[in-house]
């Protein structure tokens, strides 16, 4: 083993980050269904930036404050007082280009600013649509990564598990991995990367069936499509946005 | 989906145990390598009772104060003061027969007594040599079910993981599972099942390396060898005994 290669870990859920050094690490936040898929949507189609923030009040206050959009969920639906939901397909380059949009969501933002709050390197958000931006990236910057699910209230997920294990799926000869949550993200992404929609039906993931409840199949099967969405979102100066890589 | 059947769940990191009903749930400790494999031999090598303490002191001074043998390690090597260590192979009938032993591990006895904290219904002990034992007793008392995850100070291992997903390959049309670490552990135990040993080897394993570099790989084999001591660890008064099922 190379030990001059940068180590990359998998933090499966948010109660788990206090085991990482999150302060010598970028962090990739990932939240697949739906926070960071949306994400890279609205910056790939053309969105100024997005300012996540922690709760709904908040929201809906920088929302009129700086004169941008608010949008955010709570158990999966568009919370009271905010105009938007978590929807990547409520983001068309008609709806977003140029526009500033302040999100709250259940599981993703809280989890960037837990990485914040415990000074990671750098943050950044991962997702399939901008799965290859996000592995170059890493490839490019050479420097220790933690890969950070959101997770559901603090509980494992399939899905982010999944994109964890798809990173590692990419990138594993650039990186030193010694932990075993990679590599049971990277056996679980194996095992489903032939069909990942249909591998989450029946493996009767949590999330699809209270999305599905919802009647958000095509969310779920636009969030697990790779690159549909190449960009970079970057957390600098309070805000996510999308950087030449 | 029969929702009469009781539920199951897995809880990967004691990290992650204040997120399930433990109160209400039969709690099975998982600590592969090596305290709860070691746990399940002893008793059924004819050990009186095993006493889990937390600490090392602890330990020390119950020893003298009932008249019982110590044993325990720390970071995977025999604990200052204690008198044996905790592979297996040292609970031979001709040593333990008859006897009591106090117990200190790195992760499995913390496990176990936040278990105890939160009122769990039923604490057992679970691991390879006596999965079948495990197995017939959750399926015979028909109650919800927790597979918790000792890990190693709290990061989530492959070890344990596999054991929770061997559980759940025997068990799972008995239960009712909507918990994706379950459907995680489950899909890691299907790819490993083959030769646990060798998946161990070639997915770097941290557990794997710790006590291989102690030369520890006889200990390894035995304790991903199924029902090789089938007993069935029952925490009761304070000590583990071996309970007829």
């Amino acid at each position: 083993m190379n030990n001059n290669k940068p180590k990359l870990f998998t933090c499966l859920s948010p109660s788990l980050l206090h085991l990482y050094d999150v302060n010598s690490s970028i962090v990739v936040i990932i939240d697949v269904l739906r926070a960071t898929s949306t994400i890279a949507t609205a910056l790939y189609n053309g969105a100024k930036a997005i300012v996540p923030v922690d709760s709904v009040v908040e929201c809906i206050s920088l929302g009129k404050q700086i004169d941008a959009l608010t949008a955010g969920e709570r158990d999966g639906q568009i919370a009271e007082g905010l105009a938007n939901g978590n929807s990547p397909f409520e983001y068309s380059k008609e709806f977003i280009s140029g526009k500033t949009l302040v999100l709250t969501t259940t599981n993703g933002t809280k989890l960037l600013h837990m990485a914040l709050a415990k000074n990671a390197r750098e943050i950044i958000t991962g997702s399939f649509p901008n799965l290859s931006a996000v592995c170059s990236h890493l490839v490019n910057k050479n420097e220790n990564v933690i890969l950070a699910c959101a997770a559901w209230k603090d509980k494992i997920n399939i899905e982010d598990s999944l994109f964890a294990g798809a990173v590692i799926q990419n990138i594993q000869h650039h990186f030193t991995i010694e932990c075993d949550s990679s590599q049971i993200a990277h056996t679980l992404y194996s095992n489903a990367k032939a069909d990942m929609y249909s591998f989450m039906q029946t493996h009767n993931a949590s999330h699809y069936r209270r999305l599905t409840n919802f009647g958000l199949e095509k969310d779920i099967r636009y969030c697990l499509t790779p690159d549909t969405a190449p960009v970079l979102p970057l957390y600098t100066d309070g805000k996510l946005v999308s950087t030449i890589i």
